[in-house]
């Protein structure tokens, strides 16, 4: 099945916001198989929307067009795809009084021209579930398909998920269920992750493409490491999952303690800190960190997952000198050291009442300091009086990733330490 | 002049890697007044590539694409545009020494590929400038011009502001000069700044569309504040100068106390957190944060600008609640108040050592805290005894949303206590 992304919106002409939205829809329809060869970003204009659903309509079976779903008088899109279907556009009743209660639900009130987002074109259908305030539209055209989905993020991801993507699926005919199965690993690079799955990428690529062998695609993350997914197709869900939890198994033997997470694909939920801070709930254990480099960036991070506060004290974010022999009890002498950070992890424990502290201390950069270069960092890891030390070289990289990646690998070291894992 | 942009590379399409270079790119030819109706995104094939330069240069007088002029097999844009303009591509000798001299300097080994990036389709010319190791391309085809930039985003803005724009400039025939200026603005909402630059607004709408007269454009980012761009076209520098000034002076004026940067338009340097810094710099005093929603993330934005340690000493992130008394001397009593606000920012001023505390303490959610609603935070600045405090009230956003808006607004207190500014 051949797919075409269609973005809406003058502000993304104007360079006023990103795309995210096509970006996201096309690891989606990646994920399942489904080819896209072009995507194109147009603005609220009638005969300009009209012309790119045409011409995405002539190369593909399936467009999906964001955003112009609104109600103000830019929201356009279900106007050009009425013109592509050359149908009228109708009020629905039932979709109105829903979109009423909606409103009424939130709180919010609801004036006449939110009645267009009850709109939708002869033929077509809106989509069962509401994200926001409005629907998106499931239209024919011929024996191809438009799907119509607002442009706010959130809402644009709740739609595809309840109601486009399993319409594709029915769509695609093949009556086979897709599972995947993702790895989340940090410490080797991209290259030597794949050195260490080659047998089954070798396996993989021997056996025929049939219904039946999985795959595995690597996904490198922004600096939280790389996700190896693992995806089976078969004639039924329990045939599927078997094929896949048969090669996950091999695939976390090869991987070994490259893996800090695994389940469903899900970013949020895998993301370092929230992995630490799951497996600290665990085990009943608090958590403080002493900051200096990242300035805060670790809690930061830390307690954007939401519950931290179970485990979450709090820190020191040290970054004179003297606030790190102060209030951390840090001795005099180099402040870029193993030993300072170990002071400081468990400086941090004993001033803030935690069972485990983080800390790192290193050089962001632009200058040196102490004739250290940027890029050089020390993390520490403390149990108590258990500290566990490393110094990270990240020379000749940005500041902003320097400090993102001293907090990742302070996460990545801690998990190790719980679990007994080597570095 | 009507531009298209056409990003190359088929990660693009898998959603592997989100297209800034479009965003960027777009802003920049809106900053300009040229007009760009359309951008496509296209993976790493030579057939579809050719299909849509054609079709956007049947749309377009200029088009700008990105990616694919690499030294790899896939990077193919080269050959793209040498089959659109009906000729074949030849190895440049001059730009092949330049090309490995550039190796040489960077101390990279130049591999055979790498001779790749010296062919240039017959009647095109390299861009002066070489960003990373290898040149642009300004290709005419017909009336009409192919610009290629590479993929790799600083490569891309290095060599479209060095070649690119004054070439289209240049071509666009209009011997002006464009300047700009912009007003970073952070307190009122969009509405309420469009508001006090309406009679401004009303003036240059009713005002002949000439060159001489300036145009406002307004931009909102992301939670930083929205941006007023002032942009004047001119004959010749001076004159644009003196345009540019005069309607600077009036906006300033009706914007007042909103204003709380503004110059070139550059959103690192006019970044809240990076406008305080420099404002207790040229003051000589220095800061310290007392964290609790925000978990450290107060502390982070301050030590992304290069030179914090100048003004940053640190911060307690005074997550636990027993954290607040224990460390920073708050009494007993709810937490979500300013009066604890107040106290954690005094304390973090004694405890820390510095001239000025900023404090924040609120509910980031998803749960309610002492009855308090998620969204309600309470934020102080104290100049040792000398505390500001306030309660915001970002209900019905969500948590990540909740905690940057706090670091903003706080920044925005500080700055205008210290300018004696209202709120």
């Amino acid at each position: 099945m051949r797919c075409e992304i269609v973005a809406v919106g003058t502000e993304l002409l104007l360079g006023q916001i990103v795309d995210t939205n096509s970006t996201w829809l096309a690891e989606r329809l990646a994920t399942f198989g489904m080819d896209c060869y072009f995507q194109t970003r147009v603005g609220d204009n009638l005969a300009r929307i009209e012309q790119t659903l045409r011409l995405a309509l002539s190369r593909a079976d399936v467009v999906i067009v964001c955003g112009g779903l609104g109600p103000t008088q830019d929201d356009i899109t279900r106007q050009a795809i009425a013109n592509v279907m050359s149908v009228p556009l109708q009020r629905d009743p039932t979709l109105l009084a829903r979109i009423k209660a909606m409103f009424h639900q939130r709180g919010r009130p609801f004036t006449d021209n939110n009645a267009a987002q009850a709109d939708v074109p002869v033929g077509a259908r809106a989509t069962e579930a509401i994200a926001g305030t409005a629907p998106g539209l499931i239209c024919p055209v011929g024996e191809k398909h438009i799907y119509a989905l607002p442009g706010v993020p959130w809402e644009m991801r709740a739609l595809f998920e309840a109601d486009v993507l399993p319409d594709l699926l029915l769509r695609r005919g093949d009556a086979t269920t897709i599972v995947s199965h993702t790895l989340y690993c940090l410490g080797p690079g991209e290259s030597a992750i794949a050195a260490r799955l080659a047998p089954r990428l070798q396996a993989l690529d021997a056996a025929p493409k049939t219904t039946g062998n999985p795959t595995i695609a690597f996904l490198a993350s922004d600096f939280s490491g790389i996700r190896v997914r693992i995806t089976a197709k078969a004639a039924d869900a329990e045939k599927a999952r078997q094929v896949l939890e048969k090669e996950a198994y091999e695939a976390r033997a090869l991987l070994g303690d490259a893996v800090f997470s695994e389940g469903e694909d899900d970013p949020v939920y895998h993301l370092p800190e929230a992995v630490v801070l799951r497996l600290l709930a665990e085990r009943g254990q608090t958590l403080a960190v002493a900051e200096s480099l990242t300035g805060g960036g670790i809690g930061a991070r830390l307690t954007s997952v939401a519950g931290a506060s179970r485990v979450f004290r709090g820190g020191i974010v040290a970054y004179a000198s003297d606030v790190k022999s102060e209030l951390l009890g840090v001795p005099p002498g180099p402040v870029i050291s193993e030993e300072t950070a170990a002071h400081m992890a468990r400086g941090v424990c004993r001033v803030l009442h935690a069972d485990v502290g983080l800390a790192a201390t290193g050089v962001a950069g632009p200058d040196s300091q102490e004739g250290v270069p940027p890029g050089i960092v020390c993390i520490a890891v403390a149990f108590g009086d258990d500290v566990t030390t490393r110094t990270l070289n990240f020379t000749n990289r940005p500041r902003e990733q320097i400090r993102i990646l001293t907090a990742t690998f302070l996460f990545d070291m801690l998990r190790r330490k719980i679990r007994g894992q080597s570095e």
